[in-house]
């Protein structure tokens, strides 16, 4: 029996309260501050944020319920008429926590915390319609790589973590950096998917300098930064051979892959084009499989992309509408005008949706829900 | 009547020899390199090229006659069916001439070397078919700003220009720098179409490293940089208000475009959610031509983008098959094997115009020839 036809959220954002407590025992980014006048808390997330030439109680954003509030969480749900929400930490998830100790402790404690949030919700009863939550667990990638296999394991036990999400700088050098070797055996072995998200964008110099970045308020690392980062990050796990060796490694792109889907073309030709490959050293024979054998095998698209033509795109990549689910990014990009609207940013891939692959169609029903029980082995 | 089908190549780059002659005149990149030895020449006009810790004669590439020969240029026409090649000056133009002088001068010699050869060529007869030459000029963007109008004039004036090939830097300081609006303004005004061509990408830092780059031989600076440097430089453009101030400027980007067909919808997504430009400062009110507008109004795509995935996305980016133009990015990405066989780069871009429109096709007859004599205003 085909699996009900209900909407599921995929690519959406949660600071759980244990994480809160964790940015607010810090001073330095990311990290949340409490204007000593008694006005909202911060939340400093980015480098750029933390501006030394405003008041603190101006950087970053407001902590919002948005940000933290479960209730905030399924009111969203409701007013977009999602079912279930997989809900992942924010970036910087636990990135920067250097000690390893350390590291696994935060990650047990916010990994059980979005265990515990989930199976409390779901046993209650919401109102009118499903309103499940999942999660995908954060790693503590600076612990011993036997812990970080741990923590893997522990989360494949648990009953509403359906996989991982993880940033592309690794223990700090990227995704194809072979320290990571065992975390992508660990992975394959356990079937955990990992979802793959940006935070550190570009470094300002590519975008002209920090001004030329700063006029754009947060349009050039929002909206070419973050892509480019996942598209990077992939690029170089591809590259050196990581699908190769994992060929089922299985990864769920943020913002429809970056750009991979509309670069997979000119990736591939440079790859069949490049003759140190073959001459003196780099990656030596360069990647076996090619890059549209990935996006078929190894990737799974998010359809937060704004628009029909790139998800068209996205779902072309992957050669079927199979590949491609859901997302919102809340609670990032709210409306500007009133808080009890519909969400723009919403509507707008709902509207790609229906424009892409046409309303209420079996491929719509698919991308906006059935995959994602699918592929995250979800059991309502 | 509507114009002959025939296949017209807007993305066709050349070294003629006043080029030539000036990189020969120069000792840092981009410069060529004559070995002592008698070797061939090396042309090393990438930073990355000119790495010290190889022999200068294996910096760069072999400077070999599909760099600068027009019967190389007319015989990779002819394997390929291609009737009408617009050359343009290769990467990195004339970015480097810091005096104003000397670029003017520079400027003036390699466009008309340009145009004579185009002359002479269309004069003679090539035998069976179609092969007539026609170009994109280079300005001398360090001149003054009267020096470079006055040669945008000029170029008007001139039988087989078409228009302006140009980088992302412009004086320095990227394309939305104030100082060029009274070059946009003599584009705009003498029609001249500035066909946008990467050279720059990102900083390694980006890709993680002088280390990582490397080791991709060549892919990640021109799969990922490439196109990201185009997809930046546009999106500053957007942001300033650019195409506000000269809403009939028309730019061809390389490489479809960059990866702005496929973040497109991010983009303007970004935009709209930007409290700061109501806010503090930057680009106060933000551009008021919306990214799809100023796709359907400003811009045109080559056809660069090895697949129809990619072609898709820049045919609906630009709402018609009427603003996506054939081009093969020659003499860059021959063949590895074999020297007289077709080549991989160019079938590839054919095979992705007839998946994606149809063999045959209205459609594919004006992509591949019709929309560029029409855009160009070429009359054979």
């Amino acid at each position: 029996m085909a699996p009900p036809s209900l909407i599921v959220d995929v690519h959406t954002h949660v600071y759980p309260s244990s994480y809160i407590a964790l940015l607010r025992s810090r001073k330095t980014v990311p990290y949340v501050y409490d204007p000593p006048s008694g006005a909202d808390p911060r939340l400093i997330i980015l480098a750029t944020d933390d501006d030394p030439s405003r008041p603190q109680e101006l950087r970053g954003r407001p902590l919002d319920a948005a940000y933290s509030s479960w209730d905030a969480k399924r009111s969203f749900m409701k007013l977009h008429g999602i079912n279930v929400s997989v809900v992942s930490l924010a970036n910087p998830w636990l990135d920067f926590l250097e000690d390893p100790e350390e590291a696994a402790g935060w990650a047990r404690r916010v990994n059980d915390d979005l265990e515990e949030v989930c199976r409390e919700s779901n046993a209650r009863n919401h109102g009118e319609g499903v309103c499940k939550l999942y999660a995908f667990a954060a790693l503590p990638l600076k612990a011993s790589s036997e812990a970080v296999e741990a923590e893997i394991g522990r989360c494949k036990g648990l009953n509403y973590i359906k996989g991982i999400i993880m940033g592309t700088t690794g223990l700090g050098k990227g995704l194809d950096d072979p320290a990571l070797e065992p975390i992508w055996n660990a992975l394959q072995k356990n079937k955990m998917t990992v979802f793959l998200h940006p935070h550190y964008g570009l470094p300002d110099e590519a975008f002209g300098g920090k001004e030329i970045v700063a006029q754009s308020g947060h349009v050039l690392p929002l909206a070419l930064g973050f892509p480019l980062e996942t598209t990077i990050a992939v690029a170089r796990m591809f590259l050196a051979g990581v699908f190769d060796r994992y060929g089922s490694l299985e990864m769920l792109l943020a913002h429809s892959g970056g750009t991979l889907p509309f670069l997979a073309g000119r990736i591939q030709s440079c790859v069949d084009h490049e003759r140190e490959f073959k001459q003196n050293g780099g990656h030596k024979q360069g990647p076996v499989k090619g890059i549209w054998d990935v996006l078929k095998t190894n990737i799974y698209l998010d359809a937060v992309i704004y628009g029909d033509i790139g998800l068209k795109a996205a779902i072309g990549a992957s050669k079927s509408t199979d590949r491609v689910l859901f997302g919102t990014d809340h609670p990032f990009f709210p409306p500007l005008h009133s808080a009890d609207e519909k969400w723009p940013s919403v509507t707008t891939n709902y509207a790609a949706i229906n424009a892409g692959v046409g309303d209420g169609s079996e491929e719509a029903k698919d991308i906006l829900g059935r995959n994602a029980l699918k592929i995250l082995d979800i059991d309502l």
